[in-house]
């Protein structure tokens, strides 16, 4: 961490500051010029906090050199995560289809788009229990119930099960679940996803709207500060002035997130674009960019589904996009999980 | 809602549509044309999901033309909301002061900055006990401690308390706080939303980071179902791309909000801006634009505060804001209210 | 300017990096420190590019201290511009309304509003001859012709004019225009900014849309480095993620821009929000934000207008506007220029 | 076109302006419901102003629904576009790799780039000669030596080259180069665009910083009302949020742009990003997407280069890049153009 001292800061400033700092465990470089003072801290700046430092009013700036995260830092932790599905391998050179549709809307959809999907190539079944929903007057998704009939889908196909938590209170129902996904409204949710660390199960953490990519990595180290290294990042698109696609899906992220940390990357087309015949071109080049996986909408009869269903495949359309995939999965050197 | 269906849209799908339409307790004008045939809904279509019928294979577009918002909606309620914040009033031609550090420390920082600040004018005080930090390592706040030091001040001085709640299950520590506030961060959480406005007491909601202005009055609207009728809206900066302040200030959030509903808007130009010394020329502009309220950021120590002191004020600063700002609000018509 | 090296830099290539920014007449300050390496650059680096030195290849990061603009900075010259519109005064504690039609349609139509708007308080008269129209298909001004109806105006009611340029080759027909405004498209269009700075004459510039506060000093400082000493800056709202207002009005830009340079600011709000009514409060808030001077449009019969009318005042709509403004300009400490 | 009217618009306001729209040789269809009153207009509406229509006093909002631009439209040419540039073919399964230094230096350095690009595969050759650049005092190109230099390269090689233009009074100088090139910031300077049009050559038209996709084909439809038939469509990232690459790379235009013309669309990844190993991800994700070309800066002494070094490889990373885009390429089932 460097501070820059504005223009006339007196040498006691400066002493007082430094004395400070030695307290805190930092070493300093002093680098006193005739215009400009520089301030050069090193040790473990993630106690620091650098709008503290900023607020004194002899300090002109302060810039950052090193990640303010630890646990999702790659630099501490240099082998990819692989993370362990109930079996299933995510990351580390084993790709991971992950599909269903938006809402469990009742046993004969869910099971029967679950067989569908796992027949297709997928790997896990994703499917919404509680719904965040921007309206109050909206359905928001079946609950419990809707957990129940995705372990009915899950006991009838072997698939491991993917859902989305919004509450802590909603956190004792997802005991048994195989992968809690945190949504991209409650990413910046502290307490949510420091609870959701200490469950010990893997989480799917998607991205906010607009958050960054150091934000995003720094929510990931709530989860892990809270217990968990099994953390999945999904990319879902952000928040731009662009309105032909719902969201601007920032395929840059993966190449970034999969350098700065370890864990691994996965993509979610459907929610991004919003629109069924751009995921598959999406889906190709989040594989070329090097995503570890995807998530992709799935319903048997979008037309009548109860949300969100303009964005999702039919069984069939989903099948063509995995015979799709394939041959981008494998030039890429990873290995389809089944 | 008008619904534009695509170019060769038979009669068929046309009559079948509407006849469900029928039965959702709509009314439906149809519009058929040599290229377009259109559908105008009449009706409460709060309970359509616009998504859903965009889903529709025959559906090009769907148009809303009514707002999703009714309770908040200042076509079914003219009349300005006046939030009764434990006997003072805000909104209304009521302008109320919000004061206070961001974080409680201490029973002497917040009692000392409680008393200066209603010397200098403002009506209710504003402490942070429970803090949405982005890093896991920083100072989380003193939680429930800090509510009771919120209280001390409270008795010291006769000051209304606004406190930030992040999660569902700190809201019995609310029970007696004048304002529960709702942060940025959370202003989709929606199971909070709920659960706040079950509570009956006035909420303050502060605008997401990238929400939209319908967006932020859906927010409102989940509030105001849970049974909450007193939210004030709180806008308080949007990321953009300029990095120069912290967020834009979106000050034309004051004139649309109050214009499409009837909650009362405060500002707080402490986040938004980050910078101690535009608080003034943004403050006397959010009045300008027509604000109920201001929020700011007073620290006794800025360069000792825990927490964000780099946007807080002085005690003494603060009175010259106050003394500077008044002629702007008698200008505009409004009470400075105590 | 300072030069983070990255780690494992060899002493060899710091001497040669030294050697080499000593011969560009910088003066280096080393600070080696355990895991960094700063160098602190002193001197004019106003000719240095920052991503030069970042791409060598020991180069961590580069970060400026100082801004790079020069003659548009107001350390370097701490009083403010005063720009002389052909007598009357803008800037410097002189409040200029600009009003006038987006378009110049016919003389009567130009007289008209030129009357009404001198009679309402206006000082300078807006109209627009060449128009950039985002459709090749749709009007595109009246050219030539259009500044001559102007003139035929200034000459009745004796208020300076200002028209908008889009090209280095229609400059000849700009020599008695009284200001040459550059539009937030042409804003980075660096011929034409060096161009229009040679004519001598005051500039009004327009921010882009998407142009940083820094971008925006940068393109004024091109007029200058032209010749020209005599520029209005013009905030008229940045494109962002809202979309309940054409574009976001930027008041934070006011403070900022005059903080960081000694030249005049003047808003838009009629293109920033594209809403007639949102007009009054916008102006407001600007003014109590700190602005010199505004753009208003205004237009005999808006529902006729051939471009943009939508945003358009009439002329009593805007006398009214004036009164309301009046008291704000008077608290703010300005003069309403005649 | 769909035109919303306002409650309580009367028969005489609708039938007035119906009648006017008979006069613009538009088809009307009314719809007149208890609370709204729709009409839909059909014929060539790209002539009307829709911000014009939606200033009359009695409409609520105009909904635009077919496309205003016509001869970039797919709808009305169905057919990929091939550009013919000097004998090599780009788009219609053509895959185009242009490459280059971002400035042209001196006959060296460009010829030297130029045969190191040509042996790993590229078929044009890009180099600046006229530089827009943010600050006055920056380097600005070579200008017309610049392009000298690249007549000698091209000379040496066989390669087209292709370079940007910057002003309507440089395009003399462009009169025998096989690509002009149209910078990001040049996107809505309308008089270039059309006068570059003029030229009957292929034109590379870069997208704003902030451009949506409409305004980017509006863009290239001003190219072709010029009478350029062969304009090549280029994705070079957008602002954002975002500040962990330059700009942020948006993929999703290149499935969009390709449904929405039939215009051929390269990516530009070393402008986008900004960081020289993103190149590789991002021009293989490009590429999946599917895109027509790719342009990549390449340099021979990224170190020393005067401009914009950081994002450019060298000749060996180069070599390395195409050889593992090729079987993305054969996988997409295009043709790599020599």
């Amino acid at each position: 961490m460097i501070v820059i001292c504005k223009k006339g800061t007196t040498q006691e400033q400066i002493d007082q500051f430094t004395h400070w700092l030695h307290d805190q465990g930092m070493e300093v470089h002093l680098s006193r010029g005739a215009r400009t003072t520089l301030l050069g801290l090193v040790g473990d700046t993630s106690s620091l906090d650098a709008e503290q430092l900023a607020s004194l009013p002899f300090v002109e700036r302060v810039q950052r050199i090193s990640e303010p995260y630890k646990k999702a830092n790659r630099k501490f932790h240099p082998e990819d995560t692989v993370v362990d599905v109930s079996g299933r391998k995510l990351g580390g050179g084993h790709f991971c289809m992950i599909a269903g549709p938006c809402s469990v809307e009742s046993a004969e959809q869910i099971t029967e788009v679950a067989q569908a999907v796992k027949g297709a190539g997928a790997c896990v079944l994703r499917g919404g229990a509680f719904k965040p929903r921007t309206s109050p007057y909206a359905f928001q998704g079946l609950g419990p119930v809707g957990l129940d009939l995705l372990r009915v889908a899950r006991q009838k196909t072997g698939m491991p099960i993917v859902s989305e938590v919004m509450d802590r209170e909603q956190l004792p129902h997802f005991a048994d679940v195989d992968i809690i996904q945190v949504g991209a409204r409650n990413m910046q949710n502290f307490t949510l996803l420091r609870a959701v660390g200490e469950m010990g199960k893997p989480v799917l953490l998607k991205r906010g709207l607009s958050s960054t990519i150091e934000e995003f990595l720094m929510s990931a180290e709530y989860v892990m500060a809270g217990g968990c290294e099994q953390v999945i990042l999904c990319e879902r698109g952000i928040r731009t002035f662009e309105t032909a696609t719902r969201n601007t899906l920032d395929l840059s992220a993966i190449p970034l997130l999969k350098r700065l940390s370890h864990l691994p990357v996965v993509v979610d087309p459907s929610h991004a674009t919003g629109i069924p015949w751009m995921i598959e071109p999406m889906s190709r080049a989040a594989v070329a960019a090097g995503a570890d996986g995807l998530i992709i909408e799935v319903h048997n009869a979008p037309e009548k589904a109860l949300c969100d269903g303009a964005q999702s495949l039919r069984p069939q359309e989903f099948a063509d996009l995995v015979e799709g995939l394939r041959p981008f999965v494998k030039l890429c050197g990873k290995e389809w999980a089944r």
